[in-house]
């Protein structure tokens, strides 16, 4: 039962635009035992996240560049299925930052057992994990809604958008969501209760936000940047406020991103933009978990997840992310568990 | 002695780019006598600032444009000549956003009274009005300096860049300027105390700029936009801090303002950008008024005025804001006061 190796996805090449299979390579490893205090992990979930495309360039940034030639890691569910510690045991759930492998043997202490009897194991990778706390943070300390206040947000459709346009109706604010699909567009209205969205695909786009907005924007969640920024950002209140959370538009862009400045409208607004990484919040981060499990156990807060089967198929759920082909959160499902009954 | 007539400097076209001698248009009016309550003022200084340009558009922003074919308004120093209020006198000196005329009338309560005595009157236009507490709130409200942090500032010789600077140093932090000639260089360094202060105009810009930054920039204050703060904004460290004040290089461009966008570095760096207007700190301006005023007195603060001679001569002056001609602050003598000792 206890596997000899285990096929591990590295970073082959830095993308140059768009990536493409060919930067990624599954290198088979032998595996060994865990030593003391260490476990033996089976990955069972791991998460696609747009901001591991930054990861890929050898740039320095809040998160340390991939290394050429070895594992990409990220946000991982697993399953206990050998322990030489006395945190862990055979079957336990955990979530952490491992490589994208089939099988990892990390220190039991670096990862954090999940109950599985909360929720469903994949809320820890999406509403109830980094998504939901990037949402909840960046809405909640940056945007600070106001009751009848107008949130947009693009991207909207995504893990951290579905979140945040869900917590502005929370705060009884008027949530406008941006997304890129008559699909996208009827699951914000009909199923998560945005009061208007808007598809930026279509032709008439610049003239259906406004007719959105007709009360201006006081808040903008960006998940996308771009051109869809531009738009919003003409359209700002007095004294609105911007959260630059991601900029998936640009992340795949060779040559420099070039677009209207966007300082003379601050100023005439008296507007503020700021950016910011979930890092900056890790000292609350158990308080926006508690909030957000309270949320999703009242029925306040809805979730979707994009699952794709199969552990060869992650280079194609990452690219999914660039092509908008996910609603919510963007999963691969690489196992099923051993021991642990879901 | 009373006028019969005065002239007024009106808007005659909205400009198109660089503003010229066509757009503004001298007409000769003829001047009543002032009403139970008025005044009858004879201006001695005016004020020309970036600003003014905007409300030269025909675009709603925080203050209303300018009408085609009526006078310009902005800060005047003007002198009481006479009076049908109790509030003022013949003689005294009186402060307010008058129209650009030799001679006014107006309600005495929509100006206010200025002590001669306490500096000289020309401040009240400058370091110890509102382009001293546009340095003052936008500095320590928005870019809140720290000691040992970087500020910089860019048309750091101006009005406002050059109260910035000494009030970045006031509160022990580095204070880099930028500047368009040699000599103001000299200025922001010899007579102001600046630590570092780098010439916008040289080839070697670039390189200059990041020699003066090897610290990186935790402040920046930001008076012309352009590539200059694309350059500044590329160094921005963590958690900082863009005060967005003017966009001088903006203003008379008659197509769109376009260069790279800056949200990445914002979400790299989580750092902020707020836009503002004086207005925004009306409520606090005495407060302002009385640290600007004390620290003038101490000899902490010093600052420079570039005059132009002659009512005559204003479009001229307003025309070297945007060729960089002026050193300090930028006003026109338009005549010396009839009854007043300064």
């Amino acid at each position: 039962m206890t596997p000899k190796t285990t096929k591990e996805i590295q970073l082959a090449n830095r993308p140059e635009g768009t990536p493409t299979n060919d930067d990624f390579a599954f290198v088979e490893k032998e595996i060994g035992s865990p030593s003391e205090g260490e476990v033996l992990l089976k990955t069972l979930y791991l998460s696609v996240d747009p901001y591991m495309r930054g990861r890929m360039r050898d740039v320095k940034s809040y998160v340390a560049p991939f290394q050429l030639n070895e594992a990409i890691s990220g946000g991982v569910l697993a399953e206990v299925i050998e322990s030489n510690s006395d945190l862990l045991k055979r079957g336990d759930i955990v979530n952490g930052t491992l490589n994208w492998a089939e099988y990892s043997i990390v220190k039991a202490n670096k990862v954090q057992k999940v109950d599985p009897t909360v929720a469903p194991i994949t809320t820890r990778l999406g509403i109830l994990g980094l998504t939901g706390l990037t949402a909840y943070f960046g809405l909640l300390d940056i945007g600070k809604p106001q009751p009848g206040e107008t949130v947009v947000v693009s991207g909207a459709a995504g893990a951290v958008g579905s979140v945040v346009g869900q917590i502005a109706k929370l705060k009884d604010a008027r949530a406008v969501g941006i997304a890129g699909s008559q699909e996208k567009i009827d699951y914000l209205i009909n199923e998560l209760g945005f009061d208007a969205a808007v598809n930026y695909k279509v032709d008439s786009f610049q003239e259906d936000l406004k007719n959105a907005l007709s009360d201006g924007v006081d808040v903008y969640f960006d998940n996308v940047g771009g051109e869809v920024s531009d738009a919003v950002i003409g359209q700002l209140n007095n004294k609105a406020r911007v959260v630059v959370c991601g900029s998936i538009s640009s992340y795949n862009k060779a040559g420099g991103d070039i677009g209207p400045r966007i300082q003379g409208k601050f100023i005439t607004t008296s507007s503020m933009m700021k950016g910011f990484t979930l890092g900056d919040y890790a000292a609350d981060f158990k308080t926006g978990a508690t909030d957000l499990g309270k949320w999703l156990q009242e029925g306040k807060l809805k979730y979707e997840e994009t699952i794709v089967e199969g552990f060869e198929n992650t280079p194609q759920a990452f690219f999914g992310l660039f092509e908008g082909t996910n609603l919510g959160k963007q999963l691969v499902k690489v196992a099923d568990p051993e021991f642990a009954k879901l």
